[in-house]
Order: structure tokens, then sequence, then C-alpha cells
């Protein structure tokens, strides 16, 4: 390196779970420490000082929010807990809007307790974004909907793949509706190019969230997720795509690992800088 | 009941692999002393005894052979393993041949070690398929492409939709190359009514295998499954498409389950049984 430290890619964003130990002061601190540009906040973080204060908290540090995580859960049967859910969801809105994130990061939710009607959770889910798009939009926040690997259909999401997000997103403007791909979630899928080249064309491409599927799957299967290069997934692959779909925003690490918490967050930090610079970037021409 | 012993169904087949610790004898007179018409057959069972004796063994307690399984694990990217590979499945086209087992159940492989690039192992997955089709025509087996849920797509099946597996198949007559419907792997799939129907419409359903899908996942993945009735998915919807597709063929109860397999093989029969009376029987037509 010649004595010279390379510029931290501006596109990187450090979501707030790979770092999960990690205080929202901490995360801000050790992000802009390394040089990055942007984080991406769940809400337990942004809970811990207030949504006024974290907004600051990143602005003051010369850092932005690539999204907010995360809305959802949408799918109950009963009216009441939806009417909660929806609520819930509205505050999130606000929050994303306050924190300046243009993008609520959407996980629409699994089969209700007992209810194994998975094409009738799957229509509620779609009406629930409908409900909360108006609300949305005079906030400027984009609902980013995210397909989760099939392994979460039952509990976390009934979106399973991009084709689905983008045919629930087909309803509403780009403006209002986008997609997120997350590599973990959509590397299986034998239509992954095919769609992501559709969700450029829609112009839909709200996030790219960047982990590597590990093996074997955690006993807790949510932390299953590994550092990129890691893994089983094609990088090169699936970063050439979305770049040629034209998406240009921030790429956010999101790992949820019991490993990767057990470590030291600026060791997390620089090696996910050191992967995506060798991953990553090289297949990023815009 | 009023004394009078149910009928057990008699498209209901035992897979060995749901009571693992019995042996072939044990599972031969297991599923005839309940009545059952048909088993499916795993290879390491059959090789117990040797097939000729496996065969005799089956035919003389009054069964057929619903299915063998596996073939497959045909993606390695190097020759000298493709071709063990390619040995290998001869032989399992033998065994089943030998069985009067109409099915060899196909599970393609993952991706080879150290190698990510999926889109080529699939394209090697067909290509090895066409390489037995003649193999397998020869000896009136027909080769069922099973895909697997997508959990299983680094480490054992490419193949991840059924659609992807029809598409696979389509290269082949239906007498030749076929498909399983495996409830556990695809019942999450947006497609699946779709891709049911024209399998149905294309006479490539070679198999209907039932399972549930439980949470947790298990802490070996592999083990995940469960009694049907005990988890989340809806057998009603899967077998009135399978149904209305016009398969008229065996269904086979298949669960690798730890906790099942605790029990004793006799209740697991049972139950199975009951739980294919009150979940699976009533929507069949056919």
């Amino acid at each position: 390196m010649d004595g010279v430290t390379p510029i931290t890619p501006a596109r990187l964003s450090l979501n707030t779970a790979t770092t999960k130990n990690w205080t929202l002061r901490e995360a801000v601190d050790g992000a802009a420490r390394a040089g990055l540009q942007a984080v991406g906040l769940w809400r337990d973080r942004v809970a811990e000082v207030g949504t006024g204060r974290a907004a600051a908290m990143v602005r003051d540090a010369g850092l932005r929010v690539s999204s907010l995580c995360r809305g959802g859960f949408l799918t109950a049967a009963d009216p009441a807990t939806a009417a909660i859910a929806l609520n819930d969801n509205r505050a999130a809105v606000d929050e994303a809007a306050e924190l300046g994130a243009p993008v609520l990061v959407m996980v629409v939710g699994g089969l209700p307790t007992g209810n194994r009607n998975l094409a009738a959770a799957r229509v509620r889910a779609g009406e629930r974004i409908a409900e909360l798009v108006p609300y949305a939009r005079q906030r400027s926040v984009q609902l980013a909907l995210e397909p989760l690997h099939p392994m979460y259909c039952a509990d976390r999401a009934v979106i399973s793949t991009l084709k689905q997000a983008l045919d629930m997103a087909a309803d509403h403007p780009a403006a209002d509706v986008g997609v997120v791909i997350d590599s973990f979630h959509t590397w299986w899928d034998p239509e992954l190019p095919l769609q992501i080249q559709r969700a450029g064309a829609e112009r839909r491409i709200a996030s790219y969230q960047i982990c590597d599927w590990n093996l074997p799957i955690a006993s807790d299967a949510l932390l299953s997720r590994g550092m990129m290069g890691d893994g089983f997934i094609d990088f090169a692959a699936i970063t050439r795509w979305v770049d040629a779909a034209g998406y240009r925003g921030d790429i956010e690490v999101e790992i949820f690992s019991a490993d990767i918490w057990a470590r030291d967050g600026d060791a997390v930090v620089g090696l996910m800088i050191e992967r995506y610079r060798a991953l990553i970037e090289p297949f990023l021409i815009g």
C-alpha cells in the first residue's frame, strides 16, 4: 500500500445487525472511524436513544442512513392484531422519515398461529402494504419488500422470491414500493438474474444487502448468515446482475451470526471492508 | 368403528426413511401388518440383504415398491468424480429394475466443494441426467427429478423448484423423466399450484411424497421434517392440486426426524395411517 490508506468504499453501509453488541453510539462511531459513509439501522438500536437523537447522532458523524429495518409482520388474520401491526408500521415510517432513511425494509410476516392458508396470508400481506403506501408516500419513505429465504416462509415472510415481491410491488409506483435484494435470501433462485433485471427495468431495487450462505444451518436458523467469502454465494455473479440492472445505491452488510457477534466490532468492520473490496467492488461498474 | 376395522388406504406407501431404525425385514413386515400395499425403499435398506432378496421379500409380503431412493449427486465439476457418480447411478437404475420399482428418485446434488458457480452446476445436472436416460429407459425405470427445499441448494440439490425440475425434464419423454412432488420441499413455492398443474398436463408426476414442515428447523437441517398435521403445511390444498393434476399413483410418507425415529415403529405407521385418513384421503377424488 506504500503507506497510502485506501479510500473506504463509498457505497458500503454497515447494518447495525452485523455488530449487534454495539450500541447505536458505538456503531455510528465505529462506522465513522472506518471511513464508512452510511449505516443501516434497526429500530431497536434507534429506540435506545430516541429517533431524534439517533438522527442527530448519525448526521453529526457525517453519515447517512441507508435503510431502516424493519416494518412488516402484517399477515395477521384477525382485524385487531392487524390494526396493531399497521399502527406499528406507521410508527416505523415516521421513524424512517425522521432519520432521513429513504427506505423502510418490510419483512411481511409468516403464517398466523394455527393458520395454514398460505395463499390467503400472501393476499393479506399485499392488502396491508397497499394500506400503508399513502402514509409512507406522504413522508417520502419507500417501502422495500424483502423476499426472505423459503426456510422462513412459515414464521417470518410469506414473500419467498423476488418475483413475488415484484408482483406485489407492481400495484404501486416504484417511488412508493421497491424491493430488497439480499444475497442470503435469494442466491438459490433459478430466476434471480431474470428478476433482478426486471427489478432494475422497473426501477424498484431499493436496497442490495449482502452476506453469505454458510453451512451447517445454525441451530437458531436466523443466525445462519456468514461473512462474504466464507460460504457458498457467488458474489461476482449477483453483484454484476444488480449493477447491470442500474442499481447505484448503498450496499449494506447485514450478518446475523453468533460467531461474528462474538468478535471485536472494529475487526468485523475491517473484515467487511476487505471482503467488499475483494468480492463486490470489482464487479461494480456504476 | 362398531368393530369394523377400516381398510388401510390403498395408495399410502411407507418410505423406509420414516421408520429408520427398522431393518428392511422389519419395515416390510410392519407395512404388511398395517395393511399397507406399498413401500418406498432406500438403497441402504436394500443393500442390507441384496437386491434380489429384497425384491423377493417385498413380493412375498404382498407389497409393491413405490419408488427407490435414490440416485443423483451428479454435479461434480471434475470428470473422474462425475464418472464414479454415473456408475453409481447406473447401479441404482439396475436395483430399481430388479425391485420392480417404477421410479428412481433423483436428488441431483449441490455445489462441488469450493465451487460457487450455481448456474454451471445446474447445467451439469441436466447433462448427466440426459446421459442416464437411455440406460434407465432400457430397464423401464423412470428417473424422477426431485426439487429439494432451497435450504439444501448448496449441499444436496441445485434443483430448488418444481418449475426447474419440469424445465429439465422437458428435454425427455415423460415416460423417461418425471418429477417428485414432496410437500416439505415445495409447500412455500408461490408457483406450486401452477407447476403442479403443468406437471400433470405433461404427465410427469412420478411420486407424491408427504411430510410436514415443522419449526424450529432441526439442528441437523436434514431432520426437520414432521408428521402430517404437526406443522405448517396445508395438505388439503396441495393434495387437491396433485389430485386435480391427474396423479393416481402411490403417496409416500417420508419423514426424517429424530423424534419420529425414537418412537415405536408400529405406532408411527399407525399414526401415519390416521393422519393420511384425516388430511390426505378426503381430498383425493381419483
